[in-house]
């Protein structure tokens, strides 16, 4: 019994490892198409995001499932609640990639407005942040987890930085390029809010590992 | 034994309610501030929210809590996990309250752009969704629960129809409106992904009294 359930473990801990690689070539597809302006990229990423709906789906109820079927202790209750948790915010970043798709696509037929300022930067960070996110969750590395958290404000800065330069530098001087900066506005804050779920994911981690709350206390990374 | 348990989860409901209590005067006070133009009330906003994230994290550790002692079998395992999925989607409304309140002190000091445009009628569907989406969960009425579910494209149409009228009525023709336009449209991004969290709870509390998931196969609602 005790042998089954450490199998079961693994299996699920397998099957958040191919979410998780599922939703890095989503993130990575999406701004594939937005530099490459191509739609069958686009169309790509938000076709895969049913299979990553069902994965999702199937997750969660494996892990409710084995909380009521083996009743854990502790350590291994908090492995699958934070698993579960997990689980929800790569979901969510999936369909962020979606929606990064779907402004692509309102993009790709009008002229192109520029190179696309720190978008790439801000897209490398974010695949960095999970690639790190997802690591610290396998090999329950509370360090690399920290170093995602402590990351996160980057991430806001080059947003708020790509805002600023699409509302001073195009809008406000060129109002023929408003939609297209507006797309390229809500790129860099979908990014942004990919960032901030993987940043959810790291602070699961430390408190799945350590048992410590470090989600809004920030001073306790330190 | 029973008993008291009995009477922990009629405290964590209580918690629940009393959460869902405050997110919705965060919304409501939010759009308030922006109406009224009132930086003390944003700041009121934000300032809040500390207190809704103790509260957040005293619910999950509540529900992680109330699974490792009690063991808890089918039903009452549904109710605390989906306790966990509906308490995380409160705090992240709550978090879009306070990115309301920010752009809010964005706006006050600049000139007003015009009336709100369909903003407030927005903003009251999001809080009608939140009401229902709660007493839903209270009520365990998996009608009221589709209900909210069902209403929430009126929320995506509504928040695309306030994107275009501000790319195209103020935007394209007025690029000095370029930074408070853009901040109006974000308000209108944030009221939109409240209804989507709100769309989340109420999908959960169908789970949790039906054992269906609906949630990405909106076709099983009808």
């Amino acid at each position: 019994m005790e042998r089954h359930f450490d199998e079961e473990l693994k299996d699920l801990r397998k099957d958040l490892l191919k979410m998780g690689v599922m939703v890095q070539e989503a993130i990575f597809k999406s701004i594939e198409a937005l530099k490459n302006r191509n739609k069958a990229q686009a169309k790509d990423v938000i076709a895969s995001d049913d299979k990553i709906d069902e994965i999702e789906l199937t997750i969660d109820e494996k892990c409710i499932d084995l909380i009521a079927r083996h009743q854990p202790m502790a350590g291994d209750l908090r492995f699958l609640t934070t698993s579960m948790k997990i689980n929800a915010d790569l979901e969510r970043i999936a369909d962020l990639s979606v929606d990064i798709a779907q402004r692509v696509l309102e993009l790709v037929d009008k002229p192109i407005l520029k190179p696309l300022i720190d978008i790439p930067r801000l897209s490398t960070i974010a695949q960095n942040m999970i690639r790190d996110a997802i690591d610290s969750f396998v090999k329950k590395d509370v360090e690399l987890a920290k170093k995602v958290v402590l990351f996160d404000p980057e991430a806001d800065k080059l947003r708020n930085a790509v805002q600023d330069e699409l509302i001073n530098d195009y809008m406000s001087k060129d109002p023929k390029t408003a939609d297209r900066a507006v797309a390229l506005l809500l790129i860099a804050r979908h990014l942004e809010r990919i960032c901030d779920h993987t940043t959810n994911i790291a602070e699961d981690v430390i408190y799945m590992v350590e048992g410590k709350v470090v989600k809004h206390h920030p001073e306790e990374l330190r």
